[in-house]
C-alpha cells in the first residue's frame, strides 16, 4: 500500500493508528467490511481468513482483503484488530484461541447476532490491561443470502452498528485507543453506532431481527407445504409475498446458533406473536380488527417506505 | 382524442370495439388502469368517478381519466366498459345497482380481492343473454397505501391479473365480445391472465395475499406496542423489518371487506400460521429448527429475489 494521505478530521490519530486489520471470516460481513474500509479510506492492509478455502479466494478476487492468511491466529497477532466475522459459536471459539495469543495491543471485534454469551465471554477473556480489548459488535445489516460473492461496500451505509461494550473494563491505554478507532471506522463505512447493554440487545433484536426471520421462515415453510407443488401460482403472490418470504431464504447454519444462544427472548417474542395472530383470528368480523389495523398504521407512520 | 391509429394485431376488431371506459372509483387502482390502458395505446374516452371528490379531481390532473361523472350510473350507461374499482362492499352494491341500468351491450368487471360473493352476485344479476356480463377480476398488484395520487401506469406490468369467470355463462354475442377485448387490454396492461375457480381463488389469496398482509398487520401493532415508545431503537431494524412491517400501513377500509367475505379461508391460514410459530417456538434447539430452515429454503429457490 502507499503511504497514507493525511487525515484532516480531529479522530486523525485514531483512525490511523489501526495500520492491519485481519478479517477472521470472509462471508457476506466480513468481505463487506473489507470493501467498506476500503471505500471509507482505509490504507492499511487487510489479511483475510475463512474456514473454506473458496471463501476467501472470492474476497481476494473483489478486493475485500489483499492477502490470505494461512493460519487465522498468527494473521490476528500480526494485525492491531482482528473482526471476527462468523456464527456466534465459531466465534466464541476463536475469543478463547484468541485471548491466549493476543495481549494489550490488540482489539478484537466481532458481527454475532446475539451477545449475552459474547459479552461473558469478553468478561472473562479480554477486557483487562494486560490483556487485549474486545468490542463487542453487531451490524444490522445483511442478505438473505450470505457468502463473499455478495459483498458490497455499501452494505453498512445508512444502517445501524450495535455496540455492547462494558463501560467499567478496565482497559490498556493502547487498546483503548483502539476501540476508539475502530469505532471510527464503523462510522466512516456509513454506519450509525448505537451502544446498548448486551441484556436490552438480545431482547430488542429478538423483537425486531430474529422474529421477523422466523415469521418469515413460517410462513415460506407453511407455503411450500401449502402451495409449493403449484408451481403456476407461484407468481399470484406478487411483490407483498416476495417480501414476505425473502428471508425464507436464509441459512439454518447461521440461525442455529442465534436461536440457541438467544432462546428465551426469541420464545417471549414468537410466543406474543401467535397470541396477536389468534386475537387477529378472532375478530376477523369485530371492530378489533380495525384497533390492529390502527396500531399497526401507527407504527407504519414513523417509518420511511420500504 | 383523435381518430385511433390502425391496430396491426390479430385481436384488432375486439380491442377496437371499446370506444369508452367507466371507472368508478378512481383510487390507486382505478386511477392507475387508467394510466397503464393510456400507456397500452387505449384511445377512446375514460370517463372516472369517485365517491369522494378529491380522489376524482386527482385522477383527472394526472391523466389517469379524461373528464369526471357526476352520476356513476349514466356514465356506465354511456360506455361499454365499467370498470368497479372500490372495496367489495361498494363493488356488491354498485352491481346491484348497474344491474338495473345496464343491458347486453355492456360489460363490468371489478378488481376486488374476493371473488365467493361477487360471483354469485354476478351469475344473480348478470351474464344472462338479454343482461350484461360480468367477468370477475383481480389484479394481483397494489401498494401499502391507496390514493390516485399514488397511481402508476406500470403498477400490473409483470404481475398477474386473476379472473374467476363462469366459463358455462351464456351471454350475448356482444358482451361476449366485449369480454375477450377488456382481457386484452389487462394483456396491453402488462398483466400476465390466469382464471381460476372463485372457491379455489378465495382459497389460494387467503395463503398468498391476505396471510401476508395480516402477518405484517400483527407484527407492526405488536411492535408498536413492545418497541414503539422507544423511537432511538427504530432504526434498528434495517431493511428486513422494514419490509416485514410495510403491509402494516395497508388501511382498514379495504381489508375490513376483505375479512368479512373471506373469513374461514383466512381463519384457517392464520391457524395453520400460529401452529407453525408454535413449532418453532418449541424447536429452537432441536432439529426441527433446520427442518423448517430447509422447508423454507426450498420454496425461496423457485422465487427471484424481491
Amino acid at each position: 500500500m502507499g503511504k497514507p494521505r493525511p487525515f484532516k478530521t480531529t479522530e486523525a490519530r485514531n483512525v490511523r493508528m489501526i495500520e492491519r486489520i485481519a478479517i477472521l471470516g470472509t462471508g457476506l460481513l466480513g468481505a463487506s467490511a473489507g470493501l467498506a474500509l476500503r471505500a471509507a479510506g482505509f490504507r492499511g492492509s487487510i489479511v483475510g481468513w475463512n474456514r473454506g478455502a473458496k471463501g476467501a479466494r472470492i474476497a481476494l478476487a473483489v478486493g475485500a482483503v489483499d492477502s490470505i492468511a494461512a493460519d487465522p491466529l498468527q494473521a490476528a497477532r500480526e494485525s492491531q484488530v482482528a473482526l471476527l466475522a462468523m456464527p456466534i459459536y465459531a466465534t466464541l471459539d476463536y475469543m478463547e484461541k484468541l485471548a491466549g495469543v493476543l495481549g494489550s495491543d490488540h482489539l478484537v471485534t466481532d458481527v454475532g447476532s446475539t451477545k449475552g454469551q459474547i459479552c461473558l465471554a469478553a468478561s472473562r477473556l479480554f477486557n483487562r490491561p494486560d490483556r487485549a480489548a474486545f468490542l463487542p459488535g453487531h451490524p444490522m445489516a445483511g442478505k438473505e443470502r450470505g457468502g463473499a460473492e455478495l459483498a458490497d461496500a455499501e452494505l453498512f451505509r445508512g444502517t445501524v452498528w450495535l455496540f455492547t461494550d462494558d463501560p467499567d473494563c478496565r482497559r490498556s491505554p493502547h487498546s483503548a485507543e483502539l476501540v476508539k478507532a475502530w469505532r471510527e471506522w464503523v462510522a466512516a463505512m456509513g454506519s450509525k453506532t448505537i451502544d446498548l447493554d448486551p441484556a436490552r440487545h438480545d431482547e430488542l433484536v429478538a423483537w425486531v431481527s430474529h422474529l421477523p426471520q422466523l415469521m418469515a421462515t413460517a410462513l415460506s415453510a407453511l407455503l411450500q407445504e401449502e402451495v409449493g407443488g403449484a408451481p403456476e401460482l407461484n407468481d399470484v403472490g406478487g411483490r407483498a409475498l416476495r417480501e414476505m418470504t425473502r428471508l425464507g431464504a436464509s441459512p439454518y447454519s447461521m440461525w442455529r446458533d442465534i436461536a440457541y444462544t438467544n432462546t428465551e427472548s426469541i420464545q417471549a417474542a414468537l410466543h406474543a406473536l401467535e397470541q396477536r395472530l389468534a386475537h387477529l383470528r378472532e375478530n376477523l368480523r369485530t371492530p378489533g380488527l380495525r384497533d390492529e389495523f390502527e396500531l399497526a398504521n401507527r407504527f407504519r407512520q414513523s417509518k420511511p417506505p420500504a
